[in-house]
């Protein structure tokens, strides 16, 4: 008898919005929705320990493929028992597949972070895409790789991490209507094979998400949504172009969630505003993701959602002789028991210790979001919490 | 009735050496010596959050006055209730006079961190000392700054450690006898001010340690470490230059160690290695500074007593695929639950995790260190201790 490692329960459902509260569980835990994923880019969530992250009430994390791909490589991760032992994060995790990052990083549209570090430029490192994958070269070595859609699980169930997802070619902003209709059936035979190659190496220890393309368009959005629901995916991602405002992300959201499967757990890639995850939240979003509270915080910016700004930036001159802590409520260190004088001196000083306790009073800020939508949704107030976070449902 | 807050006692004098345990009482806290101070320069240990070392079992930290005078101001870290207060570092603190940076900085042999974040090139920044005190220019505006030892004080009285230090002159390595008597005679001088305006205004919440200068020429240590105990100095520094290797910062200690007040805390300023501690301690000194091990861990070197070369660089290619914890024996979790091949991966991929990381593994392996000492010194077993160790006493 197989133990049933994987499921998602739906424990509650709003009235008024379609918000629910689930319950994923996995072989590392079992994580309640809303929730967020914190990103982990390269096997360290940067300037956090594990440890730390589970002391500040963080659930789930992920890892990127594709930089791990390139550095130190799967093989290694899985030679040192995978992704959860090798960084010690012994909750649930979620890998990407590694598309994102190739068309994104590929077309040089990389992020300023990659490119201080890495790029001299803008240099483009995808090469190809072919019905059978996508070649791109390594952004350390130059090395060339061929990523496919079998690649991609098998790499995949390498790195070890409890939920992965399905290879799909994620669309540069720029293209047009045909160009994303063929890339998204594209992406749905790169689906069919992902499901392929899971079954024929499935060890029970992973479950598979399928990814809903579509660009900025309806008819496709519900095109590549039934397109997931028909198929065994364990749960739904929706990823792509979301337009370049707050309201084009919950609109199109809002297109693939009415024909998305109602029963698995559903996952916005790279959405991490606390506006997107409070209107994405009443759709019935289950899981976000976004590097930015963390990347954020790196650049002197305290996540601060009852401010008018809902962030303030630590530099600030303002913030010199202000005694005052960024928020004791949040019951950590970081936020309550030093001032904003002593955090801004850090940053004007440069100090690590500055990156480290600006991530953590940014990670405690999303867990308390998270926490609030979750009540909010079992009180059936999720229009409190809107008002309460300035947001409009 | 004034409260004693400050005491030193010795509570075991070992019989084959001159090592002793001491109790130094501050009104933070008592530390048992011999023990390691770590160095919070800018008020902040760097990559290492204060509940972290207490976590890590550090029982006194410093803090660098030459820093703080220049960023954020003694006056600003006044408002803000004081060092301890500022860094939340709630235990025993020391911080220095200003005296090593301003002639250590002064002089252009400024260290390679401070130089490659705020200096280009190898600008002299000390202008002209006198008998009155040195004028030197702050290296973040350029303003001109003058130190006397009346201001020295009062500058640590601002910044509110426990344990002060007098201002000396630390002449460079490169002067003759001449100008180092001449040096240490204008330090004493200044050293007897130091005591004036250290008694002017005393309010019983820190306490003043004297320095010995004399440079690499044994009568001067001795005039130096008798000037010391003839003056109302609560504790002993030993400074200024110890010649270039570890047997010469040895012998240029014991000379002075022959003449300073017995029933006083020796510190022997700026030495951090571990041969130098054990040698150290065994002449009598009962705490010691610097700023190596959690530098060195920001350069990937991780602390290894027992290994040939007593530190390991994690950076190295053997490490790509060891499973193995740095120590686990060391009970932290950056120490024994992360495998070298991840500290190594963290440190490839420059993630700021590994800084933090190694700088808390070889905080811990210094902590070990001088529990260590201590217990050889209760056990009187100095030989046993440097033996286990790999040092001739």
């Amino acid at each position: 008898m197989v133990e049933q490692n994987f499921s998602f329960d739906i424990l509650h459902q709003d009235k008024t919005t379609r918000a629910r509260i689930g319950k994923i569980t996995t072989p590392h835990g079992a994580i309640e929705t809303p929730n967020f994923i914190f990103c982990g880019t390269k096997a360290a969530m940067k300037a956090c320990a594990a440890d730390t992250l589970r002391d500040l009430g963080v659930d789930i994390i992920l890892s990127n493929t594709y930089h791990l791909l390139i550095q130190p490589g799967s093989q290694l991760v899985q030679k040192m028992g995978g992704l959860h032992n090798f960084m010690q994060w012994h909750g649930p995790m979620l890998t990407d597949s590694g598309g994102y990052q190739i068309f994104a990083m590929g077309h040089g549209s990389i992020s300023a972070e990659i490119k201080r570090k890495n790029i001299p430029g803008r240099r483009k490192t995808l090469s190809k895409i072919t019905e059978e994958g996508a070649h791109f070269h390594s952004y350390m070595d130059g090395r060339q790789i061929f990523l496919t859609p079998e690649s991609s699980i098998q790499i995949q169930r390498e790195l070890g991490a409890d939920l992965i997802v399905m290879l799909d070619e994620c669309t540069p902003f720029h293209v047009d209507k045909d160009y994303t209709a063929r890339s998204m059936h594209m992406t749905h035979r790169w689906g069919d094979r992902c499901i392929a190659e899971f079954n024929r190496i499935d060890d029970g220890r992973q479950q598979l998400y399928g990814i809903v393309q579509g660009g900025v368009y309806q008819d496709l959005r519900r095109i590549a949504a039934e397109y997931t629901a028909s198929r065994p995916f364990f749960g739904t991602a929706i990823g792509g172009c979301l337009g370049d405002t707050k309201d084009s992300v919950i609109e199109i959201a809002s297109w693939a969630m009415e024909y998305v499967a109602p029963d698995r757990p559903v996952h916005l890639l790279g959405i991490g505003g606390i506006e997107e995850i409070i209107r994405g939240a009443a759709l019935g979003i289950d899981t976000f993701d976004c590097v930015s509270p963390t990347r954020m915080a790196r650049h002197g910016w305290a996540l601060a959602p009852f401010e008018p700004m809902g962030r303030v930036n630590i530099r600030n001159a303002r913030f010199r002789e202000d005694r005052s802590p960024l928020d004791e409520t949040l019951g950590n260190a970081a936020s309550g028991a030093y001032s904003k004088a002593y955090l801004h001196h850090l940053f004007k000083a440069d100090e690590i210790l500055g990156l480290q306790l600006l991530t953590q009073h940014n990670i405690a800020v999303m867990v308390r979001l998270m926490a609030d939508v979750r009540a909010a949704i079992r009180a059936g107030d999720m229009a409190g919490l809107a008002a309460r976070y300035g947001v409009t449902l």
